[in-house]
């Protein structure tokens, strides 16, 4: 039998996404919580069918025995819903920002806004299974994690975790994300004229995702530089890693550490060394994709991660969370 | 009177550039050289005039009285066609890598082929005003500087100069640069549909600009790290560069000794601390824009560096390049 | 000694570009006239400097004798702001719809709004220089023609003086714009995530435009099918007209109609027979370019019209009738 | 069992999205014909299997039992491969315009050039199962139909066959197709900087698709103005097709012929009167799109048709032919 899930922010790009993978799913039933009306409705096409829709209510979820539902709302709304949701029965995976720091001066600091639910942010699971896997399986409250740490994470942390990373010298982020990582709502900066034929730095040292790659890679902050670039292009994030090597004889040594981390991993692909993932390779799937560059003779490393950030990014990793907390395959849907 | 002035390569994105900005300069008088004739001829409009041709010869560059020859063509043709052009009475500006680095064991490491003209190589000015505005004056032979390194070069040397950043750390420079970069020949990588919603990463580390800008701002190899970026757009280049600041208290310091080195550059403009350029504040335009991020409780260090491709880092500078040598205002066209 | 105009909406795509150009031109003096303020300032360069800004106002208008105004906004702006520019001395070039028709009933229609200035409709010159351009020297208030009507109109209208139309068959005008058509208000239609890799047709057969290619063109309401879409590109427009050819031996005969008809215009440029523009060769120029295929067995014609929508499709037509209304050489700054 | 099946040209678009296609569909299994070598082979991910390859050759094909081989090839492979296939026991699907047109002499003139198979040419079945169902499942040669013409046939066929359209005054099809039509190969019309920020008109009135749809409409030449564009993105073909209707009530009526010609169809859906599809709707995916406007007043139709040109204009109609030929459920693999 199916079990019920529902999602609320279904009209945004993540939960549209989601919608989509979810029709693939054999062992879910999609409901539509429906959060706030929205006049922009596409062309109807005739006799089509849609998932049900529901009132978004905590006894809506109860009355209709939803397992889980997916929170693509923007920090604030998932703040003020996750509560009831889990009072009201229902696991929760929410792909906002909302619960993925431990500590709601963290949370201050980078979402320059206070945290209501400090009990939420301390149970919550973060979600990226390549680390936390075991603690999805039980959680109540999955914070998704955001599409920039997700391609970080996965590139740098088993680098820490070897030790071949000259910490002083520290490491670099480059990231470029298309516009679909900024959402659906209309603003100028992502209006398709100031975009096109167009490249942005924003967030330069200082954007919101940078706390979570330092809590997963056991950084501190001077030892990560990070920077943003919107790229006239709709959906996958490109990281360019540069870091210094310590005794590191070559780019198959980094790949072999890669291959043994992630050994298991039906998500992370390793490319030959010196060739790296473009986003073609990830777009509309659930991979993400490492390539290495090492130049042994002055020990400068650079490492290459492409993900899809609507799918390992934010709707893709979901489902693979919910995989995990409702027992199913790990790839059902997925490949 | 008019001075003439002679194009080969007018049809190439940099040489169909170059014809574009003269066509405004108000002192010379441009002929195209007919190096090799082309199939693919744009529609014809009825009446219109077009510079007048030439066959690309010693004679006739002689008998014309050219003053000077642009080179847009590729490294091998500019070696093979500025010794003879030279010596029938013209100055050249090559636009290609064939003589911007000092040595033909350089030239041979990155270009993988054997420089043919050592002597030409020595004598060759490297064409960047900013740096060389004196030398550039009395020029034969300007070898016009690469796109990257322009942008790169502008915003490192004056960093090095006042010994403000930590070599030992290194430099990072992430370059994302449009898709005309790569010249007009038609290749599959710089097709519509593998370019479009597509981001990759190339040359990683080895780059053939890379000496040129180790040239400029006297780094070791070591101390750079530099990688390429395809970006789905038609023009333009962005250039983040990343580095450990030593005794740097902000960014206004940064600031200011920009603003020192360039007082009296005409194409260079600097952002309010903390903003940094896009494209479209460059694009068309002879400007390389500057901007600054500084984390002084870390030291970590951000510059964000945007040039159009074409006109600073190709035809524009060329034309810039060309004021000097001639004698006219060194604006010229350009603004 | 210069004349000062005035330009209210220089933060729309119009205005902006309006700005570009007549700062070129060496005739004028630009004023900026804050009609309301904006949030979203771009990055400031240092030491730029901007043109001199005004509230806008009557008094202002008079105090500085502004002998011109552009209005670059949406119609019911231009509705109340003209008559007191007018008023204030001030000549008018206004770039919305509000004064293109004639009937306050036909604008009623199309525009679905009440028309409050029916004396300054009945009393405005619709500005295509090469249809009205004795009309347009004289006027007080020029309604600069909309962008799709500009390409029509000037494609449509001497092969129906010719009576070379088959009127029954009727005449199509399929229609594809960039979409800084659509003006700078972020919108969901107009946002890149939405405009990438799409394309869609709107506004068929009730286009708002569709009324002025009639007055122009003089066609019957029946006669003419005019579908606009929706472009992933920044700026352009390209038209393909079709209709049925009365005695028409082939595409010369068809461009002799428009060379004879545009003999002394500085701005529509003609293509061989057979060969067609596209946006590529109109970005950036007030030109509106075309070119004819006939097939003189079957008697199925297509003229197809390019403009830059900004250009000779806003902004660069106003300069155009400044020139007229002001004296100015017709091309000035255009060319 | 599943049934082995070939593809020749995988490396071409069509071939790729075959391929994509395939590895979903529960009953075949792939083999790669390996026609020509290439060198630009994408960065290789390691571990990654694919499908097993065979050199291309008759033999090659009985010994391993190849049920059915694609051919997305230029047509004159097509003509050169398809016969020894055939006599080798496979039956064939081919991609190309080989095999679309009934008589060589109509091949003659729109590809200019001999068609050496005159009786394949006879015996092939136009794959369009909208149209040509119960002799595709038994063909040996199937001729998959252009793009063009399948999203335009599929939407002027219904009309015609009901009498509703003036056939005097003519159908004017305007069709505007992404780059990936245009095939794999590097071309300087499908470089990205001739592309982008681009639109150009190209085979006005001659374009080869036009016989396609004459056959599948029953129409004259004279009937039908067809004009193809190249618009700046990859995949997805838009047709706004215009015509004076006769006794044709509204858009329901309309509507109504195309529900009840359609009705058992998988892959056609209809829109809301007045609603039209964009390319969003359809990319990836098998389906045609339909949306009618019509107004009554003046009897102008406008059809707006949308596919997938790579989908359900090349390999997904290919696919849905296959399904046909081999006894699959003609959906499987494409919903």
């Amino acid at each position: 039998m199916k079990r019920r899930v529902g999602i609320v922010g279904f009209r945004g790009y993540s939960g549209a996404e989601l919608l989509r993978i979810l029709k693939r799913h054999r062992h879910v039933e999609v409901w539509l919580l429906e959060h706030r009306s929205e006049s922009d409705e596409p062309p109807r096409i005739r006799g089509e069918s849609r998932p049900p829709h529901l009132p978004l209510s905590a006894e809506a979820v109860r009355e209709h025995r939803l397992a889980l539902v997916f929170l693509a709302t923007p920090p604030e709304v998932s703040l003020e819903l996750a509560p009831s949701l889990l009072e009201a029965g229902a696991r929760v995976i929410d792909l906002s920002g909302a619960f993925r720091l431990r500590l709601p001066e963290t949370y201050r600091r980078w979402y320059r806004s206070e945290h209501t639910q400090a009990q939420l942010l301390a149970e919550a699971v973060y979600g990226l299974p390549e680390f936390y896997r075991d603690r999805i399986r039980q959680a109540r409250l999955v914070a998704n994690p955001g599409c920039y740490p997700t391609a970080a994470s996965l590139a740098i942390r088993p680098l820490i975790e070897a030790g071949v990373v000259d910490r002083y010298a520290g490491i670099v982020c480059d990231a470029k994300s298309g516009v679909s990582g900024a959402g659906r709502k209309p603003t100028l900066r992502t209006s398709f004229c100031e975009v096109t034929e167009n490249l942005s730095a924003y967030s330069i040292l200082e954007h919101r995702h940078v706390p979570e790659i330092l809590l997963n890679c056991e950084l501190e902050e001077g030892e990560l530089s990070f920077t943003a670039q919107l790229v006239p292009l709709d959906r996958g994030i490109l990281e360019t890693i540069y870091f210094r090597g310590l005794e590191v004889s070559g780019p198959e040594m980094l790949l072999k550490l890669y291959e043994q981390r992630y050994a298991q991993e039906p998500f992370i692909r390793l490319y030959e060394p010196g060739q790296t993932p473009d986003l073609h390779a990830v777009r509309h799937t659930n991979f993400c994709d490492l390539g290495v560059v090492f130049d042994a003779g002055t020990g400068r490393g650079v490492v290459v991660a492409a993900i899809d950030n609507l799918v390992k990014g934010a709707a893709g990793q979901a489902v693979q969370n919910m995989n995990l907390m409702l027992g199913f395959p790990e790839t059902e849907a997925l490949l």
